[in-house]
């Protein structure tokens, strides 16, 4: 379980460091900018480079939604779940620390530019209100576990799944960057939220409810439609 | 086949879901948007990871013209055509709602901006002539038949066939966008001009015509090229 | 052999469509255009798809720089090069038929705008001089046979040559647009010439020579390096 | 011997070429260019394309850092160290030579831009501090090797490493070119460095230092979590 655990930490500091990271860092570069086709890009493969390096360890969820979707579509016991989210967010917070180390290299950086903080309502890049932002939370999420589920089951081609599930972040990053900044993943969320603080902490509760929520509807509803025969064993899909 | 069905609904959903709302929320931000590059992504994206989510439930066809495509390819028999079509616009129509429902929560956001509705003439992003739009979505579509059923043939190396359909979607509308917004798809025309109304439904008959004519003609020729030896099961590949 | 021809015709039909119409169509599109990085996407997603639909037909080479590279690597008899080559020399003249056919359904499309056309010193995008200009097709058609025989080398893994040769196409688009809008291939450079004429006409002869030149080194180094053992069917490596 | 070190040679002037030349010849294009999503994607694509053609004859590392790390995490010979580093550092001078050959056919070229050599403080493309460049460099190669280690593992799905690596690479551009220009590779810092002199080569220093560290890291806590078995034969992870 140790191995599983450190799987996990280093897994969810990359993907907040490479997420989070190119955003901060790139995404606005005058004129070479990645903008958000390149944050997109980031996020998903963060997931892809790590559910190849270390699915086959702890099955590299490295967000709580995902861990608890998994629950919910009979895949991952419960008795585990408050270790894995407890190493995610830790993760989260690490890479979070790890980017401020690097982000404040720069002399004009500050943390009042949000730190890829998400948010709604004032704090929505694009000035969405709370309900849409919860609403989209939510089915985002809900298909991001409806394509794991699908995408790790026993019948699906093997091997592809951290494709698929790292290219599903993608997506989802290219379709609501502009809603919320994209979570779909309450570790994220927390570990900017506790460098900036303020209103990054007051909406941080979205970050969890909403995920969490439609994380769970995909995994119950993909075990609805698909039960699973044989049983995978992780993630990565082999 | 209540679960096929409710795979194709979910599957052309997130297609419109994902690829309209990409088009929709975040292409065109200020400085930062996505632009054509990462809608064309975005819709690719949509079939990619469907189809390694439930391709081994309904084959993932997501669109009347690849079902009919598939029939004219001998591949999928007529007698499930129209449940089929029905369930892939009753799921594009959800799809586009959902959007509505996100999208709405921007206080300036407008139907007149066109919803990501297909168009030609006067609506034809980029004001290319009904000529030109037919043209370009029977050749298109063609390709995309003959794609698909080139990448699940018996010969075809296994489980990568979601992967070719899914970029060959997004080429698709690398190509295309300023002509047609592109379709190649009826059922994703559907959604968003039940929305928007007007000149959007007036020129549907053509996303219906076109797709359908251009995917039977991929679907017949790629049959006469090389037949099915043995016979696959699923869009999937796998 | 009719199919093979067939199935050659088709695929460099639509590598010329596709990249060359993604060139025409949308790079420059107002704001939202697709610039050299999705025309670099888009050249080389046609060989993707491509290849995973025909490489079993055909080996799916689309290039006469291709063909002629096979040969002097010993993957390819040069009895068929003449059928193939002809079969990709027509399949682009009726890829650029169609991308015509569609881009002047547009009021102002005007073939002075050099219709995807290579070129070099002052019908380089970016005023590269013949020399540069040779070199760059050389060498990069040489990297690119060398890729094409190593990911369809029998040792290579299965089923990946298809998005490894398709992918190199790509970055050696994001190299060299700027220097001679890039043709790596001689088939795809004659069928815009022939419509534009004149200066397109008479600067062909390097987008013949430089890349058989390279193309015939690549596969002669990479057959040193790495002789054949088992000899691999087809260029989608499957 | 003397074929990996040819394919080391050639793999990593194909590194140097289509990374830093995509960076010089196209990233700053008027309008069109394709900026550090497009370089990203580049160098990701030079180490996918090779890593599927010459991974069976040399593992295709072309990376000092990368060898090295390699040899910490039990999967390379100490023995093989110095000739595999001497034929990268080789083959990235002749890939920066070719570069400069091309480069310089167009009128305006000048070495002061740049030529993509790595740098910080007032060399850093963002200004960032020593420090945090070197914090950089450390953490990023930390991460490309756990990736490599992982993907290449006997557990590990067979035949997708080329591709996580190489995306791997892809996403550390996204998130440290505007940092470092992103080096995490001490051949491909060389290469670019002999052609600038000054201050290219001044700071080279860090660029090799780093990189080794936070390889060598990575392959040491990697091989701690989860140790070979069975011991894998080559990076390309087939």
């Amino acid at each position: 379980m140790l191995k599983k655990l450190v799987a996990e930490f280093i897994g969810t500091a990359w993907l907040v460091l490479g997420g989070c990271g190119s955003a901060v860092l790139a995404a606005a570069f005058p004129d070479l900018g990645i903008g958000f086709v390149g944050v997109s890009l980031a996020f998903g493969l963060t997931v892809v480079t790590m559910a190849y390096a270390v699915g086959h360890v702890s099955g590299c969820h490295l967000n709580p939604a995902v861990s608890v979707g998994l629950w919910a579509g009979g895949r991952f016991a419960a008795r585990d779940l408050p270790a894995y989210i407890v190493a995610q967010v830790l993760g989260a917070v690490a890479g979070a620390g790890m980017l401020y180390l690097i982000a404040s290299g720069k002399a004009d950086f500050s943390l009042a530019g949000g730190f890829a903080s998400n948010g709604f309502g004032d704090h929505s890049p694009g000035g969405y209100a709370l309900a849409a932002a919860f609403v989209c939370e939510v089915v985002l999420t809900f298909a991001f576990l409806f394509v794991i589920m699908g995408a790790t089951h026993g019948a699906a081609p093997r091997g592809f799944a951290p494709l698929a599930i790292g290219l599903a972040l993608t997506l989802i990053h290219l379709i609501s960057i502009p809603v919320t900044n994209t979570s779909v993943n309450p570790a994220r969320s927390t570990g900017p939220a506790l460098f900036v603080g303020g209103w990054a902490l007051q909406q941080l509760w979205l970050f969890w409810v909403a995920p969490i929520l439609g994380g769970a509807l995909g995994g119950f509803v993909y075990r609805w439609l698909s039960p699973n025969d044989p049983a995978p064993v992780d993630v990565s899909g082999d």
